[in-house]
């Protein structure tokens, strides 16, 4: 049956390549990958990633070698996936594919990728569709984000055709010196070896994009395949990349949030005195310790972001928190300017590579919001980058919460005249005039940017999922107290 | 007992410490934490670790949070170690340190240190000594190596009497709002505590150098261990780094290798030819691909190092390796010039990061010998620094090598004229005379230097659990063959 899928009738049809005429276009290839290859590093706003699929035998593992041989070897990785190991199943699971991006300017060649997910699904018995529906569309959400964010992706599928399966193991069985070649998986390929070739065909169909396109590799001659492989990759790092067309992405409700002028109704809640605060901050911080202490909390990781004007009191709110956890449970995040070796990768990398595994806790003091406020706001990012954003931390967010994370983001808030009354006393302490900078006082006069920036984006972030909590905080001691009993409360509610 | 141990007499007698007075060095000591940390940043010559360590209920704890907030957050690091995981475990016990250390510049605060080991040992009822001193000797190297390349050590001691501890537990029980601070493990605290105090006192003693210094934190009163606390910091940041006595390290008897013009005896061999080649390698890539199939190397790992001349054929022999191997179980790293992120880190850094976790193999083409090579010839490491290195490297593999990882080094050599030959049709072809740089050429003019360098490098690194194997690679076939057979044979004797 498989031998009709019209995917791979060219990829047979194709004959075998002479000796002297592979010479002849190993050369020129060669050459000409070189040349684009360092026109590739030169210039270190793409990187390329080559994703490696196919039937078992048809010479995936071949093509690694080949590409290290007819490129220069220093500025290419192997990405090679295995099964999942504990540190990447306490995470979702694309993590350890983020983590693992290569940096402009570099190629990656990635075998066992995510794909593997979506094969394993579309080659059972009876392949669940909705399922597979599901795992097609986060990747192609992934891809058109990698993209989006300047990685040209190329995805091989290495074919060979059920006779050309069997005639490759019966050559290699036949000899001592080539029979440790086949190994178990390989019977199995050729037993299963129309649904294998089924699944591929599905696989590639649902996720063949302009900007990601799948290319069959005819794999029965070596010679071929080589040249084919070479073909594919030099003509993926000389055209032009692709206009991204993105999938539909969570898009939650524009809903009205606070006031546009974010100052909220700061004088409705009383002031808290000394006492009642220190009578109410113990309980709570010693409910938030036995909740992140419970059983249930071990399958769970709990992810806190911090975003707010300036002095809004975000430090102390934190450290509050940080008092009731034990050290080896917890990390806080400074985010501040990327570094070079963030800015070579899509902005999400850094939070990604961040991710806390079950059982932890991540506080973010700033966040992955940065992108649809500060780059917004300063125009560090291009209008079409910070808008496609909110699709992308939502996407992100939902792929956190299907892993069991709960997300908690707040906005500490303060009106101009507190903010005001605060940076002064910075300035006039010795040991707080770090916190203010020429910077802080530049925000304080975009003020009415920065409210349109945060109004939008609690509009297009704020999901059942991912909720954001905004905080009054002209009274610290209300406000510590209104972030603890948020994060304990939905705690307490999920585990 | 313990209350007598002179080492924490005078954390004891030190009285408590005054509001008043507490106010008025807090706002000296933040203001000159601050500018101390600003300095040590604007050089990037040094980085600050700070070890927590001491009787729980001490306070080593809230110390993170003081860090924290006496300083600039953004520039500290808390690396908080639990428990060993999966990725750690199948890893030497230091991997997780080693990857964790900050860059230059930065300060990281380290709880759960190499210390845990050390500690539970010296707790025991009946503490084994052998064991003791062994773990007190790696730690000892390993911050030693630490000092040696810039990072500042400042280990602390966090000290309460038994009357302390037990007044602590019954406070913090006598209320609701803290006796959720009350751990299951500060009861086991108080029964085991003159035990713990003896760990830390024969800890202490054994591992407290000039280089990194241990102090010891009175903490019963909050305000007096803060004080003392920023003290320290304070002191450790602003004093010049001490000079380092490292212990005296693995160091083999130095052995005659080679010819002094590292040819080898190329002619003994006779060449192979082209049948009889193909006939043996795939037998021997046979065996390697079953040795690392099978379940004892589960629990090992093999990292291959090739050095050589320039054109000796290091990627030729690395590519006939990889074609027995299944691309998820092996990563090739070519190894250059360091990054940035890397040079702000101890140099081995870069090869820690990526130690192949157990049941895997790492090629690295071209190595950490580069220190006591290139670096060394070409004048990038001071002499006191590539001298130190040999110690520091056998202790590096002596610790993979314990571990169970496997050590191969693979020195291929060439004489000059067939290195010549080779330059010279390199630069012929189009596609191979990217391999070829003017450095190449200089390096040759350097031969004599490099053959020096090579030959103290043989005599000083060649141990019996990571030996080195010299190479004769005039005839390639002859060469890539000998590589394959020695791990093959390593593997089939370990495994």
């Amino acid at each position: 049956m498989a031998a009709q899928l019209p995917l791979f009738a060219d990829a047979q049809a194709d004959p075998a390549l002479a000796k002297a005429e592979f010479n002849t276009r190993q050369a020129e290839l060669r050459t000409a990958l070189l040349r684009a290859q360092y026109e590739q590093l030169s210039k270190e706003k793409q990187s390329l990633l080559i994703v490696i699929a196919g039937i078992d035998g048809a010479g995936k593992g071949a093509t690694i070698n080949l590409i290290n041989e007819w490129m220069d070897p220093r500025h290419i990785r192997t990405l090679a996936f295995d099964r999942p190991d504990t540190a990447d199943q306490t995470r979702p699971p694309m993590w350890r594919y983020w983590d693992a991006l290569p940096p402009k300017g570099k190629t990656g060649i990635v075998f066992g990728s995510w794909y593997s997910l979506l094969l394993r699904e579309t080659a059972r018995k009876r392949p669940r569709t909705a399922r597979i529906e599901r795992i097609a569309l986060a990747i192609r959400r992934f891809e058109a984000m990698l993209a989006a964010e300047g990685t040209h992706i190329l995805k091989l599928w290495f074919h060979l055709s059920r006779n050309a399966q069997s005639e490759r193991l019966k050559r290699l069985l036949s000899s001592e010196q080539t029979a440790w070649q086949v190994t178990p998986n390989d019977h199995k390929v050729h037993k299963k070896f129309d649904r294998l070739c089924l699944a591929g065909s599905m696989s590639i169909g649902l996720t063949d994009r302009a900007h990601a396109p799948w290319h069959v590799i005819p794999s029965a001659d070596d010679n071929l395949r080589s040249i084919r492989t070479a073909e594919r990759v030099l003509d993926a790092l000389t055209r032009p990349p692709a206009r991204v067309r993105p999938d539909p992405q969570v898009q939650p409700p524009a809903r009205v949030v606070v006031t546009d002028r974010l100052g909220l109704p700061q004088s409705a809640e009383p002031t808290l005195s000394k006492d009642d605060y220190d009578a109410q901050i113990g309980l709570w911080q010693g409910r938030l310790a036995q909740a992140v202490r419970s059983d249930a909390f071990k399958s769970r990781a709990l992810i806190l972001a911090f975003e707010g004007q300036d002095a809004a009191g975000k430090g102390g709110a934190i450290r509050r928190i940080a008092n009731a956890l034990d050290a080896r449970q917890y990390e806080i995040h400074q985010i501040s300017a990327p570094t070079t070796q963030e800015l070579a990768r899509p902005y999400l990398w850094r939070f990604w590579h961040r991710l806390p595994r079950h059982g932890r806790i991540a506080v973010f003091d700033r966040s992955w919001y940065g992108r649809v406020l500060v780059e917004r706001v300063e125009k560090f990012a291009a209008p079409s980058a910070w808008r496609r954003a909110y699709g992308e931390i939502n996407d992100f967010e939902a792929q956190l919460a299907a892993n069991g994370v709960i997300v908690l983001k707040f906005w500490l808030a303060i009106d101009a005249d507190e903010q005001l009354a605060r940076f002064k006393a910075r300035e006039h302490s010795p040991f707080k005039r770090f916190k203010i900078t020429p910077d802080d006082w530049r925000n304080r006069e975009k003020w009415d940017a920065y409210v349109r920036a945060a109004n939008e984006m609690f509009a297009r972030t704020d999901t059942p999922l991912a909720p954001w909590h905004v905080i009054a905080t002209n009274d610290k001691r209300t406000a510590r107290l209104a972030v603890l009993k948020h994060i304990v409360l939905a705690l307490e509610n999920a585990c």
